[in-house]
């Protein structure tokens, strides 16, 4: 079995040296490194020789950066290294946004590819492959509710295949406006974290839903399909996409999974449009889950909202967890929420980081409330 | 349960219409249509008032084809509508390399970030979403041959959740050099194809299992994870990939997926290197899959060869779909290969089609032989 297929060999060592999958496609790169990460400082290159102006932009810096020429036709600058996080950067070529490519490390922001720059630190550790994977499906269910079939990413624990018969509590994990079903997966690090987490033994196994929070979408626009045309102004498809998730996504979830289908076993989170979800399936389905997430997100008091909450307090949970960084432009609104809880008499944890509306702040509220699910 | 919450909602269609997850990173498209098809033209275009030479390049054309600076900065050029398929783009920027800003259907081809062109139409009806739609997952298995731990996409067709107690027949479909296991599930639009042929009745319900053939690599290099440090030319390795599939991978398909675990319900294709693989499984495995399609490849006879044809005449298949275009850089190869098979009387297909090493000519193939399989 040992001996060697040389009929083959010779030519696949061939073809993997000279050509891509489509040998139209072949283009050799120049030996540029980028980003560069030494010592305390990052540089970033762009091989350029026909540009009059090169800049950077980056989510850690203000405005563009310009870069400047060197031999070779190179252009280039030198940051100094951002505390450990992962960031997004892309050029700017004579006024016109472009990827490096030489890092294909890239994430989507709705309709946007950015080049992702990792700093490791123990701020960003979970954010790496840890060494016990879960799986990361893409799944679709039917929703009556909203008359079109939709996409949902769905994250099962290190062992769900193996493990037949145990049966696990789920995380639904809502995006913002502009994200869509794979937001929380590739910008929010959703699997890392959760794969680090549970084999630290600082979070129990858990399935994490991720569905698309954009009614009229069937997936991401990245797919191609088109949009619904309903009419979301309509007072009948009010709350539309909350219903789909908590009368049509919670059940074709515990039919299709091996799933606790208790509110103790569900947990509901979102971030900014997610988090208004969240407030809403909370207030509108007290019994449904247990676990209440709101992300960068917050609510002024009505006399309905109160009722709301009072009836949820009534009806019981296990943890109420609202995070907003002191910079995010919705932290009155966050605040707003944090009060009305307090006089409501709702228990809670009002977590304010640093920082603003952002993927750093996203990441880390994950990271931080994933160990206090289902315990 | 369906009054408003007013609370979040006229919050959260301010955020939506002003801005993405990141306010940081929100910019304002021009409003740019590219591409725009018009009954048998198609016209890219590109917002870049201050570049010098702004250039087209795609599969379907050679070279770079010279755009035109309209009023307001916008490039222009119009081209002949291509047949129905799918195609690649970007633009060139004063010699840089630019995705379409506006078209975020994107592909990734080994390191190279490309826009995608869709031309409907009989030949490419099956590249779109059907109405049934299996689930597409990333899961891993741990190579002990290879010593790290891998990732694989697998597709499971339409209720493989619901039908609990049916077996599948397993397709593995192999990658070419410059791929990775996202490759057939993107460029390769496998589970459209599968979704559609199963949905109209022309191939079964099957899984189909694409993992990542450099044997070096944990999984996509858009992944990030470290590369190891195996020597592949030491003897002890010969054939490592090959071995990891049909010794790991077979039997983790097999143990944690619903599968018929059978020579007559195991399948394996695989393009250019994919296709070599594909002959060396098939070659040193002759038990184990009755379903071989080597794609874009072929071999010349050795003695070694010819004897290990004749063991899998002997042991027995079912089809052997050898595909290749007459112009592709290994055509000659693909025609050695059909004659050798002829000489040593082994029943096969030998399907030629138009074009060359490219991916327009492995969709088809995957459309084609897919109906084939496990009947």
């Amino acid at each position: 079995m040992k001996k060697i297929l040389t009929l083959a060999t010779g030519l696949l060592l061939a073809a993997t040296a000279a050509f891509g999958q489509e040998l139209a496609n072949f283009q050799r790169q120049a030996p540029v490194v980028s980003p560069e990460v030494k010592n305390d400082s990052v540089t970033f290159r762009l091989n350029a020789n026909y540009a009059t102006v090169v800049n950077l932009q980056t989510n850690f810096t203000q405005g563009q950066i310009p870069m400047k020429k060197g031999p070779n036709g190179i252009w280039s600058v030198q940051l100094p290294l951002p505390e450990p996080e992962i960031y997004t950067y892309n050029f700017v070529v004579d006024g016109v946004s472009v990827n490096d490519p030489v890092n294909y490390m890239v994430q989507r922001d709705g309709t946007r590819y950015l080049n992702m720059l990792f700093v490791p630190g123990e701020r960003s550790k979970n954010y790496y492959e840890s060494n016990q994977r879960g799986t990361v499906s893409y799944v679709w269910y039917d929703s009556k509710i909203l008359g079109i079939n939709r996409r949902v990413t769905v994250y099962t624990p290190y062992g769900y295949e193996k493990n037949k018969n145990k049966k696990y509590p789920v995380l639904y994990l809502l995006h913002g406006a502009g994200g869509d079903e794979e937001a929380w997966s590739s910008m929010g690090r959703t699997a890392q974290i959760l794969d680090n987490l549970i084999e630290q033994g600082k979070a129990v196994p858990m399935i994490v839903v991720m569905p698309n929070g954009n009614p009229n979408q069937q997936a991401a626009g990245t797919m191609g399909l088109p949009t619904s045309q309903i009419n979301f102004r309509d007072p009948s498809m009010a709350n539309a996409y909350v219903r789909s998730l908590c009368e049509e996504i919670v059940p074709f979830i515990e039919s299709n999974y091996r799933v606790i289908a208790k509110p103790a076993s569900r947990a509901i989170a979102g971030l900014s449009m997610g988090g208004g979800h969240t407030i809403a399936a909370s207030q509108l389905y007290p019994s449904l889950f247990d676990y209440i997430c709101p992300l960068s997100m917050g609510a002024a008091p009505t006399d309905e909202s109160r009722a709301q909450l009072r009836a949820l307090k009534k009806d019981g949970y296990k943890l109420y967890f609202l995070a907003c960084g002191d910079a995010d432009f919705l932290f009155d609104r966050a605040k707003q929420l944090d009060q009305t809880l307090t006089e409501e008499g709702l228990e809670h944890t009002f977590f304010v980081s640093k920082n603003g509306h952002e993927w750093r702040n996203w990441r880390l509220y994950l990271n931080t409330f994933a160990p206090l699910l289902f315990k």
